[in-house]
């Protein structure tokens, strides 16, 4: 059965770097993979086209499609949009939403290659690989009530931090079977101290640990987690925990590796249907240049065949591919150095194309 | 008139280094500091000894005084009680609250002497300092409603994120101040993409702005600020920010030094009275070892001296023994490495008050 892919090229660089992550998805193709590849459009790009970052007709195709690759979303010219809900960011939160992405498995992943890129000291780093996995369709990015109001004659903003038990073990379940498959640890990061949601969240985890006896669980407060990911970051396998603090922890982790163009992120739901997306922004300063980092994307595209396409032998081939272009010294300017060849976004991806 | 001052101990390591710390308050006294010195039991040994992590009596000593050290609070023997009311935490959050101790005042700062002790490439760190400004007793750690209760069938646990525009513009007023006297960047941040309460916080930081013209204002979300923490931290000088992102930033901030056993902080009232304790925390491992680090706490009773005893040279003068001290590489255990002459808790205390 033909798997349909989605593209959504988005704002800023999306439309550079989506386009060399289409390469490789049609080099697969052409290798047999069975996909039917299609566009739309989301974000501030969708805004100024139909005045709504996430149209109908993106849905629809968003909802029909076994998989969907987005470049990123957002730029200076939306930030001062007054109606909040037309903002690129709604169309980003909408499809995840709408789709039921809960899952999001965020890798921080350092190349060896890169090392250097890294603003931490290379014993800390080398041969870092966590995986955090963030819930992605609840807590206080979707919580009700929310919003401003006046209240004793001024006004007061609030939002809602809200999980169920339910939405708490199905990201707990996929957190322990990520464990399973990688160094059998899983560090649930929670604010149990202070927050009664997290005490909900602390006692799930808890719970489930016993069906997965293999998988060491700890327990760390997010204030703590921000600084041990900051001294040594190598403690750390799997990480699980809410949407807001996976936010800031997959950042913060991210930027451990020095080259956030490396990395890739996939958002599921229980169907294994999933979105793929490089873990940077739209970086508008530099889109159109034809500069940007194709790499990260690439890297999602291989995600995509791992977790939604279940071809696991192309995504090893992807990955092995990038890794071969890093150990051939070539470099987008964003993780050039001295003694390495500046590459351009389209040549790196033909690079990485002919790697493969 | 004779200022109060409470010293609260705490759990862990809380006695052995607040012990330090009035040394060097009692020296001051005889310098002329006029000063009246008390203690009293907070968190887990308040419960010990009175079944409640703030007693009454505590609570009126601390209303009572000018200002209050604190050592640290909490420890495992007491993590598993079930009646979170009665957690160590609690005493600590009860006397923020109780007191309206809204503006915490967060150094990060590196000491060159200790400059070795990072995990992050001398050119990254060296010069940093940062003061982060964190709002203290509102947002989501006090909102209401709050709970973890059932609703059609399982349970869900719930916290409400929270400001008012009152709340906003007080902890912005401490923070333009605090930038006017430093390097005149103030960076505020928020998750304005996609939480309301923190639209709020940008727009009510954006019309203080016009009234501090000398200081430049920035926004910038959460999870970019983390990861321009391990970036780039070197951009910053001063960072507001509501109490949770704060307890997060703040961590991984003081993380970037390297000794986090050096940083004190400070949260003030309305009314100048403050509560000063180290940014670590009680270490239960290492209690009543005379191993512990007590600059952290002697350096809180600079920033006492500064912030709520207007006795701003003698906090320059501790600070500068601290200094000196190290200079002559006396290192505690948790900041001793190759060839520094490694010394006890009450050695390091001793070294200081000599130097003073
Ligand atoms: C753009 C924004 C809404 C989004 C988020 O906060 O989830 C982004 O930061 C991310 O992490 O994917
Ligand atoms: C102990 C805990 C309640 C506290 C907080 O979260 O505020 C601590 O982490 C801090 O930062 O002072």
């Amino acid at each position: 059965m033909t798997c349909k892919i989605l593209v959504l090229p988005g704002d800023g660089i999306g439309p550079d770097i989506t386009a060399e992550a289409i390469k490789i998805l049609k080099a697969c193709q052409k290798q047999g993979l069975d996909i039917e590849i299609e566009e739309a459009l989301v974000g501030g790009a969708a805004y100024d086209a139909e005045g709504d970052p996430l149209p109908r007709e993106t849905l629809l195709k968003a909802q029909a499609a076994d998989a969907i690759l987005l470049g990123a979303v957002g730029g200076p010219q939306w930030d001062k949009l007054e109606d909040i809900a037309k903002r690129p960011e709604r169309g980003l939160l909408g499809l995840r939403k709408e789709l039921g992405l809960f899952g999001n498995l965020r890798p921080a992943f350092l190349y060896p290659q890169l090392a250097e890129a890294s603003s931490l000291k290379a014993e800390v780093v080398s041969g870092l690989d966590i995986m955090i996995v963030r819930e992605l369709t609840g807590g206080i990015y979707f919580g009700q009530p929310r919003g401003i109001e006046e209240r004793d004659g001024q006004r007061v903003g609030f939002n809602t931090y809200v999980y169920s038990e339910a939405e708490i073990e199905r990201i707990g379940r996929v957190a322990f079977e990520m464990a399973r498959k990688r160094n059998r640890k899983l560090c649930s990061v929670d604010k149990a101290n202070v927050l009664e949601v997290t005490m909900l969240w602390r006692e799930v985890m808890e719970r489930l640990a016993p069906e997965y006896p293999d998988v060491e669980l700890s327990h760390m407060y997010v204030d703590n987690a921000a600084m041990q990911l900051v001294r040594a970051p190598k403690q750390f396998d799997v990480i699980v925990t809410g949407n807001m603090f996976g936010d800031i922890l997959s950042d913060a982790a991210a930027m451990l590796t020095g080259s956030i163009g490396m990395l890739p992120s996939a958002s599921l739901n229980e169907k294994g249907q999933g979105m793929f997306e490089p873990c940077h922004g739209s970086a508008p300063d530099i889109a159109g240049q034809n500069i940007a980092n194709p790499l990260a994307t690439i890297l999602s595209v291989a995600m995509m065949l791992r977790y939604s396409l279940d071809e696991p032998e192309l995504a090893g081939r992807i990955e092995r591919a990038v890794s071969q272009v890093l150990d051939s010294d070539l470099r987008t300017a964003d993780i050039a150095y001295a003694d390495t060849r500046k590459v351009s976004t389209s040549e790196m991806g033909d690079a990485v194309l002919e790697a493969f």
